[in-house]
């Protein structure tokens, strides 16, 4: 593979507006700040916690100027990740520090001062946006949230479905939900009701698509209503569910959301397969695992009862890869999405795109999203990709050129099927040309 | 990679005859007829279904020139994929289209006239068969199948067992045995001895071995005769079986069949781990998919008890991918076959192509099928696998320059191991050299 | 990729000397001896009896002459394999035989003769080591060896845990570990003290580490006492244990294991994932497999209650490749060891070390161990993957040279990265730097 070819491809895609179908920014504050709010960032503090065991060197809640004191020499020892290298870009493109010096330790708590008031000036963020050509950010939020104070043509709401399926019996989710919908939830039907009224109003603020991490062995089928009725009652009274009356409340709920997805035309986004919570000793979000024992079987019931619902969909494991690949080739309303958390590098993004280049119809294909937690996050990511692609693109290309079957792939085709799942795709299948 | 080097060993590869031992190609239909019977293919109804929701747009029995039309402008969808390609190759090598002319939709019913011209003169099936090299295409039987009018030494028949294992209890599948064997199943020894005659018929015809599409989760293990007949009864009553039942029968039917391969001296070829039906919206043949969770475990059991059985042997997922090979490895009656259904694209092709080259003593490699409904197919399915391999061989040859261990793999020792593992293996482990 | 890169990486890396932190090696006994003892490595005779159904060619106990007698033609079935090339480079390094000598058969017996008094000379051991350049060697030893006559520095004792754990129920394990320790076990208690005996006796051996090679489905919970009592009460009285009670056994002792590897600060190895005695048919040692269907997700308990114990860990299969990944990028406490086996091939190797250096923190990375039975197969094994590494560490340094967001890989650093992963980190986790 040539090396300038992949050059001169990735040049290309990276002249492309970045449209973010995926992130977890905050509109109203949606910069770190300062790099101690970039290194607060789980991956960074995981993956320091992970490299050496040193309990106590974090604690939730610590502010990112003592993070920096604390992380500055644990760095080194993720210098090789990718991970690390978006930090790189992030504090070169956006602050201006060249990327040798925040190799040393000792430089960390003078750059992080810098980085504060850089990150404060007047038009940073509108410079950033600019900078990494940001034109639509997917945001992730909660049934409660208000929604307002931001553009939500740029910024648009996605609802996130977790705390009220997987996690209803915590705390007080559904009590919260009455509160909020105006709703006394009491039974299936009023939860019905409370829900949709979640969804009118988000409906109200433009919002792109319900979406759930999914866990391992989720299985949707049907539930009775009188069923439902039981665990809803339980779960009011303050009882932890079973394990069969929490499988039953999950499938009742995602059937609900899709059939309110339909009503609100749009799409479920499914994130599969994360485990929760399985490392005791983790930073805050770097907790959750894979599992590779998962199968995409337990959505069937899902997918062809709501054939007019679109289905954005992830995997977390890449024993789910071919799953997603073939799904996405037989089933209409199956649209690979990005590539999540741990798949999330470059060696299997490489297989995944190759694969869905190959086997799935190109305008199915969502090809990236951040899951970024702040603006700054997102170029550099986004960059990883497009960087990978290309390689994967340059590929075809030189592949192409012998192939006894395939049409000859020019650059300028490769440049449209980027151009395509990177831009058009989303916009398509999120019904999304607002404002351009 | 030197893409020099890949074209001149494809080249070289490109001019073995085909030996094709895996196909559903009708011997007194063998083609397609037209282009509308190509794009009848469900490969391609299926990925138009999946590229756009529109119901309604296919239905079963569709003709195939209501099908080029209803098609045409759903093509574009899929000019991405490998699948699409093959047509490309279909039409310019057998009926004289250049590419370029099917990338425009307004086209398609014209060339499609015109093709039933050319497919339908003296002859055409002779050229294609000359022009593709091919010289063995073995076919897909079930066992009321009479198995004349064609040359049995070209066209080898092959049992298909699926539907007395997997589907004995739908419709009238007993019966229907009972009726084309002449001996009456009631009970296990009565089965026992109609599948013996449906041997020993399929025998006189130059079968080449048994096969089955097993199901994720099969579990072969020994049942008792006694429990058997009571599972013939329930069948033969009318009634489906319980799971525990079903399961049951498969492993007697599996066993039964092993037994048989045993005494008419043919393999078993197995293809594991297909979910049927589990798309409600799907085209015909396109409704089925893959389970990543599964494992050859459960087939230790057939495996350990029919040492002198082979076991040519299919897997659906890449998960299975490094079981097979390692099962190839160290099992003396497994033999990799071929790159099944979803793991039939090149990325995944070329990761289970390198993994055997590596580890299974090469002659126990079948290197590929078709899986052809019609003629047609064989040569661009072919020419893909080819290329691939032609690929993966350059790389081991670039590699093995340096290699500390390996000897250098010369241009033509990478020839003769193509030459192996598509030509010669099948022919010794199918005992298939009459008219050669 | 630049095959004069690979090659200038590779001599790089081929001029380190070897740390090898897992074999079966004999101290006392540690070469071949010849030829025929090289190729009594299950490897070879696995592989030649899978290569063709010849009942009866192999016998347990069948003297090195005589099996070279017997495997001289079917060598040449298995030429293709990494594992034949290994033999090659035994034969080429330490015997000087050319290795096209090799390629027929009918010169095995001769060479077998030559390599005996090669082998036998004075120094022969001392030249072996010097050549292939290794400065360590840890064993696998049960917990009755002695572990005398031999430098304790050079060739470090690993405790091996199978017997008293999965296999407790067969034989006489408990009875003989009452014999080799004095402490008569009868109960949990008693138990307990007795493998405290084993793991003082093993400290004052200088032993590296625990380890086990756990088989599929293993979870990892907590057992009481009381149960466990009545579980060893069981084992003594002669009895088979049931599923449950063999599990909770096996849960019991990894439990037992990790506390007295906090006591005795060594970590405790694990490789997970091997199905033992599937094939009937097979030689010693090659009737093993790998399942697909296996998750990390079961020993969740073990690594979250031993956060001061260190975990290099090993998988069998693919599917749980990037479960290792992604425990090692969160898990402080994991350690990816190696490629291990069915995983132990170039293909295999290159996706995961690919991933491992992109997301895991340097440091935390074991790059390879030889699993060798003598001391001949380190430096071939140990060659196989250094050149995969190279391959490897040469697309990283290409694809750095564009990448948006990755500093330059250099050369030097390129080297650097081997130098970890080959020999600073098992040190550095082993805490083995005795002798240095």
């Amino acid at each position: 593979m040539s090396t300038n070819l992949v050059k001169r491809l990735y040049e290309g895609i990276n002249e492309f507006p970045i449209f973010d179908p995926h992130t977890h920014i905050n509109p109203q504050n949606p910069s770190a700040g300062s790099l101690g709010g970039i290194l607060s960032y789980h991956y960074y503090t995981e993956l320091c916690n992970s490299a050496e065991y040193d309990p106590g060197w974090w604690e939730e809640g610590i502010s990112p100027d003592l993070l920096v004191k604390r992380i500055a020499k644990k760095l080194p020892l993720i210098h090789n990740t990718v991970q690390f290298s978006w930090f790189l870009t992030i504090a070169d493109e956006f602050i201006g520090i060249p990327r040798t010096e925040l190799l040393n330790p000792e430089n960390l708590e003078r750059l992080n001062e810098k980085s504060k008031k850089v990150m404060s000036e007047k038009g940073y963020i509108e410079r950033l946006i600019e900078k990494s050509g940001i034109k639509r950010v997917y945001l992730t939020n909660q049934f409660y949230e208000k929604l307002e104070g931001f553009d939500c043509n740029f910024y648009r709401p996605c609802l996130r479905i977790d705390p009220f399926s997987y996690f209803a019996d915590r705390e007080t989710v559904l009590k919260d939900m009455s509160v909020s919908t105006g709703v006394q939830i009491k039974d299936s039907s009023s939860f019905d009701k409370a829900l949709d009224r979640v969804f009118a109003r988000f409906k109200e603020k433009n919002f792109a698509y319900a979406s759930v991490s999914s866990w391992p062995g989720t299985k949707i089928h049907p539930v009775e209503n009188t069923r439902e009725d039981a665990v809803i009652k339980k779960i009011l009274s303050g009882e932890r569910l079973s394990c069969h009356e929490h499988e039953d409340h999950v499938a009742y709920s995602f059937l609900l959301v899709a059939e309110l997805c339909r009503k609100y035309d749009v799409p479920f986004h499914l994130m599969i397969g994360v485990d929760k919570d399985v490392y005791s000793q983790g930073v805050q979000f770097g907790t959750d695992l894979v599992d590779s024992n998962n199968s995409m079987r337990g959505y069937d019931y899902l997918f062809n009862q709501f054939p007019d619902v679109r289905f954005p969909t992830s995997v977390l494991s890449d024993t789910q890869g071919l799953e997603l690949t073939s799904s996405a080739w037989i089933r209409h309303n199956i649209f690979p999405s990005g590539h999540w958390w741990y798949l999330n590098n470059p060696t299997d993004i490489a297989r995944e795109v190759s694969r869905r280049l190959e086997v799935v119809p190109l305008q199915k294909i969502i090809g990236y999203y951040s899951d970024a937690y702040y603006l700054e996050f997102i170029l550099p990511k986004f960059r990883m990709y497009k960087y990978t692609l290309a390689q994967v693109l340059a590929e075809k290309i030189e592949a192409s050129k012998a192939d006894p079957n395939m049409l000859e792939l020019t650059g300028d085709k490769a440049l449209e099927t980027a151009w395509d799942i990177l831009f058009n795709n989303p916009q398509r299948i999120f019904k999304d040309t607002t404002g351009q």
